[in-house]
């Protein structure tokens, strides 16, 4: 696995970040020398995307298992928790590398020792994890050539689903990389993704950096696209998919799957089985996240809006299992997505 | 007619704009004193919104007969349509200004002397369109109590089709000061609309200085506000309406119109007939504007996106008729939108 700018790395035991808060403009990686930089990074949101966050969390762990202590295992686990303490992946990480660390103990290691363990158990992981984008990857592919050919396709997403969210290949850009890689890309179109332009600044950076042709677009531009036939098909990430199909992504997805249903293009969903969540029965089970009103009504020290006017702010929206042609994981796509079928994917029947 | 802040008044015949661009913080009149002052408030976008801009036209031409000859009418004509070279409502109140001039040197005035009945004739206009616009927020409300009863609305709304673009009580947004007017509003959802933020900084705005109960949301909110039954009905204004109902209007309304019909949603355009384009067969045969790519990739002085990346910045869509519930005009709502039923209503049958 070779991405052209990881977002976390290792050099001779030094782990360093790239400091996303600075992107596209500025490329600086900072490093994390202890259990406090590591805290910071994620709680600054220099590293952002769910399994980055995760990932940092493991590496982080790694570099305080050199100065650390026993008696303070506990602690260090819940202060590094608490840096952002809704998102799933860091306390799933984080009891992972904590049972990881105490069966090293139990083999009788010393935690100074234990570091370099840590650091071998999360560059493994990461590779398993591309791994499956990977196979995410050509799944969508093969669905794709099905339906078009071999002809050079425009694709269109939101967010951002890339390597910079996953250290990794990435999941909905992921595909897109891949489809690059063999020259089928003829332009992407990226939804900029207010408030937050997770596609202006991450994912443009990304296909930038990667040199896949694409061009920028106002979301309110999906339907303009879409009727004049520019958009071949639809792929995104996803936060958690619930048993019957139904798919929490950031806002706007939604938008773009009825529009996607109304002009009959295929619309993707491409997330790991990590992501399924099979306790939760439908979509309106799901609760969503509301963001502070200022992401809306400013930009940087810029007020936009009337100081008086309130904003609403919900941060995801859900994609009603109806309207998404199906969902790619590395197990296949379950399509059409139907509660047996995400079912039968998830326990590989 | 009464506004709260009027974007253009005259005072013992002194013709002052409000400076739109700096709007929602500042509010600063500015004076048309001379023909260049006209043509600059105009093409430095002081002023803005087709109605806006043909009346203040009317009115320089108003001033500039103060101090100007005959001979240089048809100069003065064409400088100023050159202001905004696009802008349709521009070159057609300065074709009518003219004749109106015109008429009245045939009857031996002075040119000095036409610049009051030149101002009495723009502001004959002006009354006379916002009777228009009270009429439409009448029939606007007569369908929403045939549907909802009495209760209190909301009602979502997309750019700014109210009394800063219009002079006048407004069109989509006169609809909602009619239904406050009588204490029907429970909230107002006013699209962010990118990339010019109309919504926010300038609907936003005339809600705010009405009082009128409102959240701005980013346009990706759409559906999520629509599936939670956040939403009565959708009112938005027009730029051009072809022969068979297709409607053109600022980006992301298309969007809106898909979603509305895919939740049940009724879904409205206001506007007048010189709206009406019955010489334009469909849709297909509207030529939508592209505008610069850096009001999508930066805001300010600050670059968003990656300096190399492109965007791709369409300023309008066109809603299918299909997807319209009715087209509001001063001679009732055509609706279902249908060819005939535009020709009739236009034609008054």
């Amino acid at each position: 696995m070779k991405l052209i700018l990881p977002p976390i790395k290792m050099n001779r035991q030094k782990i360093e970040v790239l400091d996303q808060k600075l992107l596209p403009h500025q490329e600086l990686y900072t490093e994390i020398a202890n259990l406090r930089d590591g805290y910071l990074a994620i709680k600054e949101m220099k590293v952002r995307g769910a399994p980055l966050i995760g990932f940092t969390a493991i590496y982080t762990m790694g570099v305080w298992c050199r100065e650390g202590s026993w008696d303070e295992l506990d602690q260090v686990v819940s202060y590094l928790n608490s840096a952002r303490p809704t998102a799933v992946n860091l306390s799933y990480e984080l009891k992972r590398v904590k049972s990881f660390i105490l069966e090293q103990k139990s083999k009788g290691k010393d935690l100074k020792n234990i570091s370099l363990d840590v650091f071998d158990y999360a560059s493994k992981l990461m590779t398993k994890a591309n791994e499956k984008h990977l196979q995410m990857a050509q799944y969508a592919e093969q669905a794709l050539v099905k339906k078009f050919g071999n002809r050079k396709l425009t694709i269109m997403t939101h967010c951002n689903a890339g390597w910079l969210a996953c250290g990794t290949m990435g999941t909905a850009v992921g595909v897109i990389s891949y489809l690059a890689s063999q020259n089928r890309i003829k332009n992407v179109w990226v939804d900029e993704t207010r408030p937050y332009l997770q596609g202006s600044r991450l994912t443009a950076f990304e296909l930038y950096k990667e040199k896949i042709p694409h061009q920028i677009v106002v979301e309110g531009a999906a339907h303009h696209l879409m009727k004049n036939k520019l958009v071949d098909a639809i792929f995104v990430g996803a936060d958690r998919i619930a048993a019957n199909g139904d798919t929490a992504n950031k806002i706007g997805t939604a938008n773009l799957s009825v529009l996607a249903k109304h002009f009959n293009i295929p619309f993707y969903i491409v997330a790991p089985l990590s992501t399924f969540d099979l306790e939760t029965p439908s979509g309106q089970e799901i609760e969503i996240e509301l963001r502070d009103e200022a992401e809306i009504k400013s930009y940087k020290s810029h007020h936009i809006a009337p100081l008086s006017s309130k904003a609403f702010n919900p941060s995801f929206d859900i994609s009603d299992a109806i309207n998404i042609t199906g969902i790619v994981c590395e197990q296949g796509i379950a399509s059409p997505v139907t509660p047996q079928r995400i079912k039968d994917i998830y326990y590989g029947h």
